[in-house]
C-alpha cells in the first residue's frame, strides 16, 4: 500500500482542540495516563464485569446505588466524598474487583470520552502504558482511523498523556498516514525519553509528577509509565467499558 | 535568586487554549513563524516606520487607502484580492519599504495578538527566528513573566511555532521559572530539532512546510529557520507594531 492509501492517524493533545478534528470515522484512543486509563485498564485486566465512567461525584453516588456497584473516584487527590475508592490502580487486585461492576468518575477522562461520543466516533477505547500492545495490535488490525485525544489537565497540554500517544505512534507508524504535526512532536517527544520515561518525566519538571509525588505515589506513576501491566482493550459499549477480547 | 522567585514562563501552543492562562501581568511573544511574524521583524529590519497589523482584507484595504500606506496579505498562499503585496520577507528590502507604513493581515498571528490585548497582556512583541536574539535579550531584561503563544494554522498545533517557542526556553531558561509541560515539550523538540531545523521540518511532514513548498517556498523557509536575518523587537502600541530600540 503507498501511503495515501493508508488510514489517517491524528494525535489531538487536548480535549479543548478536539472540535478541530472530524472523528466521526474514526476510532479515538482517550488517553489519561495518571492516572484513569490506567486504572480502568487494570480493573478490566483483573476481571472486573465492566466500568461506568460518569461526570459527576453525584452522579457516581447515585448510580453506584442502583446498579449496587463500588463506587470510585478523586478531586484533587483524594477520595471524593461519598465514594469507596480511588484512583490508584493498586486498590484494585483481583481478589477484590473480579466479577464487579465499578462506576467511576474522573474529570478530564470522562469528560473526553464523552466529547467523542457527542462527536460521533466509530469506535472509542482507552490506552494508558499498561495496555499499550493491546491498544496497538487493535489498531494496526482495524486498519481504520485513528484519532489519539489526550485528556490533559484540565485542558492544559501534559507531558504523560503527549509520551502515550507518541509510544503508539513510535508502534504503528508503519501503518498509518501521518501528516499531523501534534503527532510528529509526540512522537519526538517520545523517541527522547523512551529509554526512562519516569527520569524523563521527573527531570522534565511534568506538573502532573508533582502533584502526585506530592501524595506519595511514585509507585503509581512507576506502574503507570511501564508497558504491560494490564494488556487489555477496554472499550466503550452502550455506557460502560468492557474488556474487548484482543 | 532561587527558582521560585523568578519570573514564571509559559507556551501556550495554540489560540483554542489562551483562555486558560492568566496573561494580565505578562509579555506575550506572538509567534507565527511561516510566515507573519518573520515578515514583520525583516519590514522593520529593513527600516520601515511602522506595521498596521489587521483582521481582514476589507479592514486591509480601507486603512491603506486611509493612511496612504502599503498594504499586504494572503489568503490561501496567494496575495489577496485587493491587496499590493504577499506574506513574503523577501518582498521587502529596505530599497523598498524604508520609511513607509505596512498594513499588514494575516489570519493566525493578528487573531492571537488580539485575544492577548483583550486579556490585558501589559506587553506585547512578535518573535521569530530572524529575531531570535532579540527577543531572549528583552525576556531576560525585563524581568517579568512571560508567555509564549504560538500563532499555529487554524488552531491546530504547529511544529514550526512550536520550535520558535523551544529555541526561546533554550536561550532563556535560567532566568525564568518554568513550570508548564508545554515549554518542556517545546524544548524538548526544539533540542532535538536544533541541528537542521530545516531538515527537521522536511523530514518530520511539517504540514505547513509541504503547504509552502507546493507553493515554491523553500527559499522563504530556510530564512525563515535562520536566526538573526532581522535582529529587531517589534513591539505593539496603539495599534502598530514599532521597531522598539534593543
Amino acid at each position: 500500500m503507498t501511503k495515501n492509501t493508508l488510514p489517517s492517524l491524528y494525535t489531538c493533545f487536548s480535549p479543548a482542540l478536539i472540535n478541530l478534528y472530524d472523528v466521526s470515522n474514526s476510532i479515538v484512543v482517550i488517553i489519561d495516563v495518571l492516572r484513569a486509563t490506567s486504572t480502568i485498564a487494570t480493573v478490566l485486566h483483573n476481571g472486573a464485569k465492566a466500568i461506568v465512567p460518569v461526570d459527576s461525584v453525584a452522579e457516581c453516588i447515585r448510580l453506584g446505588k442502583q446498579i449496587e456497584a463500588i463506587t470510585a473516584g478523586e478531586r484533587d487527590g483524594q477520595v471524593a466524598e461519598g465514594l469507596q475508592h480511588g484512583n490508584s490502580p493498586f486498590e484494585y487486585p483481583e481478589s477484590f474487583i473480579k466479577g464487579k461492576t465499578l462506576v467511576l468518575t474522573t474529570t478530564n477522562g470522562t469528560k473526553l470520552l464523552h466529547m467523542a461520543l457527542d462527536r460521533g466516533a466509530k469506535e472509542i477505547i482507552t490506552g494508558s502504558f499498561p495496555n499499550l500492545d493491546a491498544v496497538c495490535q487493535h489498531l494496526i488490525k482495524m486498519n481504520k482511523p485513528v484519532m489519539l485525544a489526550c485528556a490533559a489537565w484540565k485542558d492544559k497540554i501534559n507531558i504523560e498523556d503527549t509520551l502515550f500517544a507518541g509510544a503508539v505512534i513510535d508502534s504503528v507508524k508503519t501503518h498509518f498516514n501521518i501528516q499531523c504535526d501534534s503527532s510528529q512532536i509526540a512522537h519526538t517527544l517520545y523517541k527522547t525519553a523512551k529509554n526512562d520515561l519516569y527520569e524523563f518525566m521527573k527531570t522534565h519538571d511534568a506538573s502532573h509528577y508533582h502533584r502526585l509525588t506530592n501524595f506519595g505515589l511514585e509507585k503509581d506513576i512507576r506502574y503507570c509509565l511501564t508497558p504491560g501491566g494490564a494488556n487489555v482493550l477496554p472499550s466503550y459499549k452502550d455506557g460502560k467499558l468492557l474488556n474487548f477480547p484482543i
